[in-house]
């Protein structure tokens, strides 16, 4: 039953020196990445408890709370990307993955929202398939890093409708498909669409996240915003959203996913003829400009 | 709906200053001990993402592994203790707290096998009730740091078996309370009872914790040892093992509880009178006497 696992001598275990102990231990470790990334967990693991200094209470509420995340996790509700999200890590994974050369546009979280399959709409279609909300038209223009327009360029949209609800999850209330749309350039580079407004609104917070949320003195709401993945031949496929700048939350996203460059303008336009041409019922209408400029 | 927790600015996201926004934002915190866990938590995340620079990929790998070391937990399995405990955090948490005066006795972990009502026991008494596997006779007193026999103590014994399983693992096929008792000492401070040599065993290595430990090229055997829990009026009770340290893991514990002042003298006595006397049908035994210094 010995293997030659046992060989080697790390010293037994000792305050002082706990974390190298540990690493020490993988000496057989036969995957470099694996044993690079367990080396940085084990330290910074070690350091966070030599400072933080738990009790054994403290440590036992520890891990019933990380229990406790796994455990409400099923097929639709992923707590630990959530709890991955209020800890800023998932932006900063983002960051990481996705560094663009100066003046492309920045991304930011693809949220759990999206749906592969969403139909192929006319440039200037209304995604809005309930006519719910306060009635909004999205224009801009897809450029390159020199300011050119690029042509076939597909962008996939999607937000959330006026009480802050996705078309997932409202079944049965919200048509399939609502406030979703694809929608591909041409040589102008322009796209158009119209929609609604779209509300702020909490991410799932009836779980041990939005507790410890909570317990943090921290609301679980995000900031209103559009989706967009933006995605053309030759260039970095781009994902991030648009805020409106005035929403209540927009200083304080649950998740961490409002960058500056992502602010959009959001004007309240009077103009009973403009909506009528737009075919709004209403006299007036809030208009988006905003463009996007894809890396090569 | 808008709260009074949107107040503040602590910037949007970016990847040089991402902790300290995050950690701004529990301005509204009123628990000042889980604001500070929370901001080292915060802070030495940042630093190991920053340092590994997780692909997407990867950190997808990490959400799927930490939930399922939660999935795989049910009222009698506790994988997030065993993933503390083979990355040296429950031994690290168990020193912290039990940093003893010079001379004491050292602590190590509890285990998950100590059971409340094992019964007591007069001194010399056989905790091996099914006779399996090599006789063995444990002495030793209970001190205080100055030397001086501690009286009354109270004894708290338990261990695996031969083939390296506790009793409580073993239902139907151990006797109840097999390899257990309590015994209290007298005023020479003096303890013995008769046992089985006991044998080094896995700890449960069939879950994602397990998985990780041979990805990383580790065993997962505990070496062979007895559990104490030490306790009398007037000390701080010690929760310890003595180990075996002809084992072929005493070098590798999975779980790092092994310290160099734990390990037993155990001797092979070839001696048929002295295992006569003690009462033992072979005519050798093992024999492992070993003090403890309770720290007051």
């Amino acid at each position: 039953m010995t293997d030659m696992k046992t060989t080697g001598d790390d010293g037994y275990f000792v305050e002082e020196r706990s974390a190298e102990t540990v690493i020490a231990r993988m000496r057989d470790c036969d995957d470099p990445r694996l044993r690079e990334i367990m080396a940085v967990v084990t330290r910074k693991l070690h350091e966070a408890v030599k400072e933080i200094e738990p009790t054994e209470e403290e440590w036992m509420k520890a891990i019933h709370f990380l229990t406790e995340v796994g455990q409400i996790c099923n097929e639709w509700r992923q707590e630990w990307i959530l709890f991955s999200d209020i800890l800023g890590v998932s932006m900063l994974v983002d960051a990481i993955n996705h560094r663009k050369p100066s003046g492309a546009s920045e991304s930011t979280v693809l949220g759990p929202f999206h749906v592969a399959d969403a139909p192929e709409m006319p440039m200037g279609a209304n995604i809005c398939l309930d006519g719910k909300g306060e009635d909004m038209v999205v224009t801009g223009r897809i450029l390159d890093t020199d300011g050119v327009p690029v042509a076939g360029a597909r962008i996939d949209v999607w937000q959330a409708n006026d009480e802050g609800f996705y078309d997932v999850q409202q079944k049965g209330i919200q048509p399939d498909f609502n406030l979703r749309g694809v929608f591909v350039t041409g040589e102008d580079g322009r796209y158009w669409f119209r929609a609604t407004k779209p509300k702020y609104y909490p991410i799932p917070d009836d779980g041990p996240v939005g507790q410890l949320l909570r317990a943090m003195g921290r609301h679980p709401y995000r900031p209103a915003h559009l989706h967009y993945i933006v995605s053309a031949e030759g260039f970095t496929t781009l994902v991030t959203h648009i805020f409106d700048p005035d929403d209540p939350y927009i200083r304080s996203d649950a998740v961490f996913g409002v960058k500056e460059s992502l602010l959009a303008d959001f004007q309240r336009v009077e103009d009973a003829k403009k909506a009528g041409d737009l075919g709004f019922a209403g006299d007036w209408f809030w208009s988006v400009n905003h463009d996007f400029v894809l890396a090569r």
